[in-house]
C-alpha cells in the first residue's frame, strides 16, 4: 500500500513535470536538437526566460502606459517606447568620421594574442557530410552533390573549393524545369526546379536598389530584398565566415520561365497588369494578392537564387531560436532588450556554454550589423555535424534596407558579452586599415552577379562605417578588462 | 377541372417568372429605388444584361486565351487582354498640343442651340429637403441643418449660398469629440464628430501629393487619395454640378485629436511606429494593419474632412448601381467595353429613358475623366427629392492618380450615348478659350484649402489636356448627326 502510494506519487510528479517541461518549451519555442541539448539545460533556459521575462513586465507595462501618456503629451519625445538604440543600457558613442580611427591598439592586441597560439595544440577534425554518410565524391559528380557532400562541420564551402562559384555560374543560365510556391514564410517565395533536378530558392525583387525601407515600416513588416541575399552572401564569404548559403542572380522571363512551368496552384495567380506587365501573386495568409503581386517589365523579373541545402528528409537540420530574437511586436520588447546582463544567462546554457557555437552568433551579429539585419530570430546547424559546428546564415531579405541608420542594437551580443572570435577582429581591421577596404572588396566581389551592381552606393558606404563601429565597441570591451585575451578569444579546438 | 388546371398552370408560371425576376435582379445588383423603378423596367435591364454577358462571353473566353497565348507569345504585346483605351470599338485620335484647337464650330452650336431655348417653356420647381421635411431654416439654425436643409433637387448647395463655405471653414478649426471607424469600404475611414453634434467624414493622407499611383496597381487596387477627395469638390463647382459632398482639409494631430478621442476598438490599433511617429491601423478586412498604417509626422496627420450628408434615417438615399461601372476584376470586362451600342440599351431603361438622369451621368463621366477617376461604381440619390434630382457625387478618392495618362474609357458614356448638356458644354468651352483656363481656376479654387497646394502641378496640367480630349469627342459625335440638338441637349424640365 504504502509502495503504491509512493509509486502513485512519484508518477504524479512526473507527469506534472513533463507537462510544466512542454508547456515552457512551447511557450518559449525553444526548439533545439532534443538529441543533442538536454532536456535539463532546456527547462532551465526556459525557466531563465520565463522567470526573467515575468519579472521583467514592468518595463513592457511601463511602455504601455506611455503610450496612453503619449496622447495627453504628444511631444514628450523621450517617453517613446522604443528607442533608436534599442537598450535602456547602453549609450555608445559613435567615431567621429574625420579623421578615421586606425584601431592601432587593437592591431597590437590582435598580433600578440595570435603569437600566443601559434602552435594548435591538437589536430582540429572537421568531417564533411559526405565523409559522414559515406559518399565520396567522383569524378562524375554533379555539382550539387559535390557541393552538398563538401559541406563540413567548420563551413558550408571550402576557400579554394571552386564548385560553389561554378554552381552559381551554372545556375544563371540552367533551363527551368518546375516552379512552385515555396511553403512557410510571411513572403512570396519560389521553389525553383532545373531540368539536371538541382533547385534554387527564388526570391523576387520587389524594389528597386535604392528604394530604403518605408518610413513607419518595422523591420518585420519590411518587404524582402532580393538584392539582399546576394550581397549578404558576398559579404558573408569576404569576411571569412563561409556560413550564408550560396546566392546568385539572374532574370527570368515571367511569361516563359515561370507562367508554363508553374504548378497549378501557383499558375492560377498570374495576371496581366494595368501597364500590360505580367505578374503573379502566389497564394499565402499575407499580402498575396492583386495589389502586392509580383511584376514583370513586362516579361523580365529579377530575383535571387539560393542554392538548396541538402534535402532535409536525408540530412536533417535543427532549427534554433535565436537568443537575441526581437520581440517581433509593436509593443513588446525582448528581454536582452531591457537587460544588460542578459549575455551572462545565455552564457551558462547549452550549446552556448561550451565549443563555438557563442563565438559563432558573435560573428553573425557582425554580419548582421554591417547589412543592418535585424530579423535573425532563427539560425539551424545541421544535425550529423553535430552541436560545434558551424551554423548556417539563412534568410538575409531584410538586411541593406536603410543605408543612413546604424542599428547598433544589432551588436548587443557584442556589448552584452564582450566576446569576439580573434579571427573575425583580425579580418575586420585587415579590412578597416586597406587599402582594399570592405566596401572596395564587396564592390569588387559583387561586380561578378550578373544582376551588377547590386547594392546602391550608399549601402556600400555605411558597410565601412558600420565596421569601425564594431572595432569601437570592442575597443571598449577591451577597456573593461584586465585580461584582453577573455574578449578577442581563439577557438578551443 | 380545366380551369383548375389553367389556374395551376398560371400560378406555376407567375412562381417562376418571380424566381427568374428575383435571381435575375440579385445577380446584376441593380439596386434601384423599388417605389419609383418599375418592375418590369427592372426586369427588361437585368434581361439585357445577362443576355448580352452571355452572348458577349466570346470575348471573355478570348481574354483567357490570350492569357495562356501570352506564355507561349509573350512578345505579342497586342494580344494583352487589357488594350489601354478599354475599348475595343473605339479608336480616338488625341488633338495634337500646339497649336491648341480653339473649338470655334462648338462655340458657335452652343450659342446657336442656347438662342433656341431661351424662354423656358415651364417653370421649373426645385424643392429642398427643408420644404419637404417642412422645416424652416431660421435664424439660429446652425451652419449643419442650414447646408442639410438647403439640398435641393436640383444640387447639393446653391450657387450663391454662402453655408458651404462657412460651414468648411468652421470644420477646420472645430473641436472634435469623438472618433470612430467608418464601417464599410475596404479602406480605412473615419467618422469624427465634432463638439457642436456635426459630423464628418475623414480620409487620411497615405500618399505625398506628387506620388502617383503605383505601377501595375489597378484602380481597384490604388490606395485613395485624401487630396483628390479636396480637388474633386472644387472641380465639380467650377464646372457648376454641384453634386459633390463639400470637403475640405486639415491637419489633425495624431495623439491629442485622434488617440484619446477614438473610440476602444480603434484606439487599440494605435503604435509608435520606429521612427516615432503616432501610427494607427483600424481594423478592416484588407489592409488594417501595421504594414499599412496611418502615421503623423509624428503627430500631425493630413485628412480630407467631407461634411456628412442629413442622416440616413431620416432623409433616406437611394444607391444606384453606375451602368458603366467597371468589371472590378484582373480578367472579366465589363458589357460596356466591349459593346459600342451598350448606351442603346441604357437609354431605354428607366431611370436613364426619361428626365435628367442620363444627362447627369454624362456629367459625372466628364468629372470622372477630367481627374482620371475610374472608381465610379454606385451613386446615390435622395429618395424625397425623387428620381429627377441630382445624383450626389461621393468618394472620388482614387482620382487624381496619373497625371500623365488619359483613361479615355471613362468618356465611354459620352463616345456611346454622344449626349452632353448644353450648359455643360457651355462651361467647358469657357474654361478652354480661357483666359481662366479650367486649370487656373482649380488652383485658384484649391488655394483657399488649409492644405494648399492641393494638387500636383501635372495634375492642373492634365485637365487643361482633358479638358480638350472632351470636346474634341463631342465634335466627333456632331459631326456624325444631321441634328446637333440631339447631341447637345438642355434639361427637359
Amino acid at each position: 500500500m504504502k509502495l503504491k502510494k509512493r509509486v502513485a506519487v512519484c508518477v504524479l510528479m512526473s507527469a506534472v513535470l513533463v507537462a510544466v517541461v512542454v508547456v515552457l518549451d512551447v511557450e518559449t519555442r525553444l526548439s533545439a536538437d532534443p538529441d543533442q541539448s538536454p532536456a535539463l539545460a532546456s527547462v532551465r533556459y526556459a525557466f531563465h526566460q520565463r522567470h526573467l521575462q515575468r519579472t521583467g513586465n514592468a518595463s513592457r507595462e511601463l511602455a504601455s502606459s506611455q503610450l496612453s501618456a503619449g496622447a495627453e503629451d504628444p511631444n514628450h519625445q523621450t517617453s517613446t517606447p522604443f528607442p533608436e538604440d534599442g537598450s535602456a543600457h547602453h549609450h555608445p558613442s559613435r567615431p567621429p568620421d574625420q579623421p578615421p580611427d586606425p584601431y592601432l591598439d587593437l592591431h597590437r592586441l590582435v598580433a600578440s594574442l595570435g603569437r600566443k597560439v601559434e602552435r594548435p595544440h591538437r589536430i582540429h577534425w572537421n568531417p564533411t557530410i559526405g565523409e559522414l554518410l559515406g559518399r565520396d565524391l567522383r569524378e562524375n559528380s554533379t555539382l550539387w552533390d559535390s557541393f552538398h557532400l563538401s559541406i563540413s562541420q567548420d563551413e558550408l564551402y571550402g576557400a579554394q573549393d571552386p564548385t560553389v562559384n561554378r554552381l552559381l555560374k551554372y545556375m544563371t543560365t540552367l533551363p527551368i524545369s518546375h516552379v512552385s510556391q515555396t511553403e512557410g514564410g510571411t513572403q512570396i517565395k519560389l521553389t525553383i526546379e532545373f531540368v539536371d533536378g538541382g533547385r534554387a530558392l527564388f526570391k523576387p525583387m520587389r524594389y528597386p536598389r535604392e528604394q530604403e525601407t518605408l518610413k513607419n515600416q518595422f523591420y518585420f513588416t519590411d518587404f524582402e530584398r532580393h538584392n539582399a541575399e546576394i550581397a549578404a552572401f558576398h559579404l558573408d564569404r569576404l569576411l571569412g565566415f563561409r556560413r550564408a548559403v550560396p546566392t546568385v542572380g539572374r532574370r527570368v522571363n515571367v511569361s516563359r520561365e515561370l507562367f508554363p512551368l508553374a504548378d497549378h496552384h501557383l499558375r492560377s495567380t498570374f495576371f496581366f497588369s494595368p501597364e500590360h506587365n505580367h505578374c503573379f501573386h502566389g497564394k499565402c495568409s499575407y499580402y498575396c494578392d492583386t495589389a502586392h503581386a509580383i511584376c514583370g517589365d513586362p516579361d523580365m523579373l529579377e530575383g535571387s537564387f539560393a542554392i538548396f541545402l541538402p534535402d532535409d528528409t536525408e540530412v536533417p537540420r535543427t532549427r534554433w531560436r535565436h537568443p537575441w530574437r526581437r520581440s517581433y511586436s509593436r509593443r513588446r520588447r525582448a528581454q536582452w532588450e531591457t537587460d544588460s546582463g542578459y549575455c551572462e544567462l545565455v552564457k551558462v546554457i547549452y550549446p552556448y556554454s561550451e565549443g563555438r557555437r557563442l563565438l559563432d552568433l558573435l560573428d553573425m551579429a557582425v554580419l548582421d550589423f554591417l547589412m543592418g539585419n535585424m530579423d535573425r530570430h532563427h539560425y539551424e546547424t545541421f544535425k550529423m555535424l553535430g552541436n560545434n559546428s558551424a551554423p548556417v546564415h539563412l534568410d538575409h531579405g531584410r538586411g541593406f534596407g536603410k543605408a543612413h541608420h546604424d542599428e547598433l542594437s544589432i551588436l548587443a551580443p557584442l556589448y552584452q558579452c564582450c566576446l569576439l572570435r580573434h579571427s573575425t577582429l583580425a579580418t575586420l581591421l585587415r579590412y578597416h586599415k586597406g587599402p582594399e577596404r570592405l566596401s572596395d572588396a564587396l564592390r569588387a566581389s559583387l561586380s561578378t552577379d550578373p544582376l551588377s551592381p547590386v547594392l546602391w552606393g550608399p549601402h556600400l558606404h555605411a558597410v565601412d562605417r558600420r565596421l569601425a563601429m564594431v572595432l569601437a565597441e570592442v575597443r571598449k570591451c577591451v577597456a573593461k578588462t584586465n585580461d584582453p585575451s577573455k574578449v578577442i578569444v581563439h577557438d578551443s579546438h
